[in-house]
């Protein structure tokens, strides 16, 4: 009993330090890897990002924003933060930290922003005052605000020029949005990191057209990442049962939802004319049935030199690390990874500094699990 | 006793009838398909073409070139044959029926051919009159000939133009030839119809070099098809160990093997430098672990719209038949059917004139089987 109040009290105060996964070697086709166990009592951790001190900063769903120091320690929730609609898919999504960190101070999260009418996917910047947010400023919102509770997106990627991509979700009931440019429904937008437009916008110009808009034709992309060669954005789409998809998301163009999608005669009825159109592009690669597809990241660490330029994308349904191979716009092969080994939904994949992947589990009791080059 | 000497006669005289596959079923993600075996009886079957009265003409590696008329009764082997070493993985290998044949009457098939110092993978084209084969000359033999039983590739695929490709193995114990333009092994060829070498083969003008060459550094190609809009080769590489490759086959590329290779590192020792090398191409896709693929073809026909323009796969150890989606340069997805429903390896699939997709099994006493649309 009093250790129970130990515990709790420890827990309170962030000190709990999470058990290693017992350090099972997993063979793969091109490296041998043991999981390790660097946090847990996350609820529903959805984006992380790291310091550059090496700590981490994660975001539960549930609307916490929370320090997490190397050794996996969690700190209390950052005080500060707007107001969320913590509901259905909603709540704290992404959060990233500012390239240019060290000299601006500035970390972006994406939300859940409630309204009179629905609520949106709004973009967040902040600086941490020791446990506090200051300087919190909105610095873009979703419109309309719609009454939904799904397909918020939404991942914030930095294009490396000084703007940042955000990825935004159809809102489900409004998928037909995503075929116009008067809204950012099922849109990925481009915008400065203080919130204005770069001009060199692909709808700028563009009478009717919400300029923040990058591309359209979208549903729900949970993943993105930048590619390391290339510069350029790679999505992931969480596809409609079925039809999960990798794009490179590029200036205006039409990614076709819900007009074309592979996810048609799956499990239910048709959706869309089919697979192709003229004027709308096809995936690079997709998944039918669908593994519900999450976030995503290009490996380019040290540590698995047989892994770097390959595409680790996260998944939910499947419990899956999928390991695509690229050559140039191509899937060469895909590789699942821990099938077996853990059997939990993973919401997120992020390299950490230390040239480890970091995993975060969609569990109200959720993990941070990294994979480190088996000894 | 009697019935059994009455069933023997009859399938001496080449008049059994196979009976049907239970007709169940099988849902798939474009299309509902039923199995159906149209033919039994036949040692290893290894190619399957068909003549323009909808008959088919069907190899068998024993040594066999036999006629099955369009209800699967399997005629008498047709006389006439060349010596052919039926040893290993060699034999009587493809099959294939000139696209002028009403006009030439031609039918040509490969081999592994005897000779001195080992055997070849050889070409030859004949005519059929009756139960006999006619006016058969060899047309072309690998060079040199080795002492080897594996690897003898060969597909045989018609580019449309009066020319034919052939691929042709490494050989096994000789992969380091695929590498260098004196040989054979390893390598696609492009002659004429009457063996005689196209002036615009990519390496007529090259001293030293045999000018039946096409493209170099492969390892085993059993599956090979023309593309039905660009009239490009695609090939399968039955790949080392894991490693199995889809290539597109173009004049004077190199395909790597054994310099590099996607087979290494799994199961046993490291093949090649790695994956990629300055100089030799990439695959379009390839899988790890191996399917232990072969033949291959891409889909035209009426029977089943939504597998138009995919790419089917049949594979040797994985005892399924893959499809691939193609968009241009790309497989988009991949699909295994069969994994459950068949449980044979799968040595070829071919389309029929009929628009159904037939599939010839590996066995001593394999089938012809073909997917029909279910009812």
């Amino acid at each position: 009993m009093r250790f129970t109040r130990l515990l709790l009290c420890l827990g309170l105060a962030g000190l709990l330090t999470a058990p290693a996964l017992s350090a099972e070697t997993i063979d793969s086709e091109r490296a041998s890897f043991e999981l390790e166990t660097v946090a847990e009592g996350l609820k529903n951790p959805w984006g992380l990002a790291f310091l550059p001190d090496g700590s981490m900063i994660v975001s539960e769903r549930a609307g916490n924003l929370r320090l997490v120091n190397p050794k996996g320690k969690l700190g209390e929730p950052l005080q500060g933060l707007p107001n969320i609609v913590v509901k259905g898919q909603g709540g704290l999504l992404d959060v990233a930290v500012d390239p240019d960190y060290a000299s601006t101070g500035w970390i972006f999260f994406s939300y859940s922003e409630p309204g009179e009418r629905g609520n949106s996917t709004a973009l967040a910047r902040a600086r941490i005052e020791g446990k506090v947010l200051v300087d919190v400023t909105r610095i873009f919102s979703q419109k309309p605000k719609v009454e939904s509770n799904a397909h918020f997106g939404s991942r914030i990627v930095f294009k490396g020029d000084g703007t940042l991509f955000l990825t935004l979700g159809d809102r489900y009931s409004r998928m037909d949005d995503a075929q116009t440019l008067d809204n950012h429904h099922g849109k990925v937008i481009r915008i400065n990191k203080d919130g204005s437009v770069p001009a060199d916008n692909p709808y700028v110009n563009t009478e009717g057209a919400l300029p923040e808009i990058w591309s359209i034709g979208h549903r729900n992309m949970q993943g993105a990442a930048m590619h390391p060669e290339t510069g350029e954005l790679w999505s992931g789409e969480h596809g409609a049962q079925g039809g999960d998809e990798i794009n490179i998301d590029r200036a205006g163009v039409n990614y076709g939802w819900p007009v074309v999608t592979y996810g048609e005669d799956y499990g239910g009825g048709k959706i869309g004319e089919g697979f192709k159109k003229e004027g709308m592009e096809t995936p690079i690669y997709y998944w039918l049935p669908s593994l519900a597809t999450a976030g995503m990241t290009f490996y380019t660490g040290d540590q698995f030199p047989k892994w770097r330029g390959d595409l680790f994308v996260a998944s939910l349904r499947a419990e899956t690390l999928s390991r695509l191979d690229i050559e140039g716009e191509r899937v060469l092969h895909e590789e699942r990874l821990l099938a077996d080994e853990l059997g939990e939904r993973l919401r997120h994949v992020v390299q950490g500094p230390d040239g480890y992947l970091y995993l975060l589990t969609d569990q109200s009791d959720g993990k941070i699990i990294r994979l480190k080059p088996a000894k």
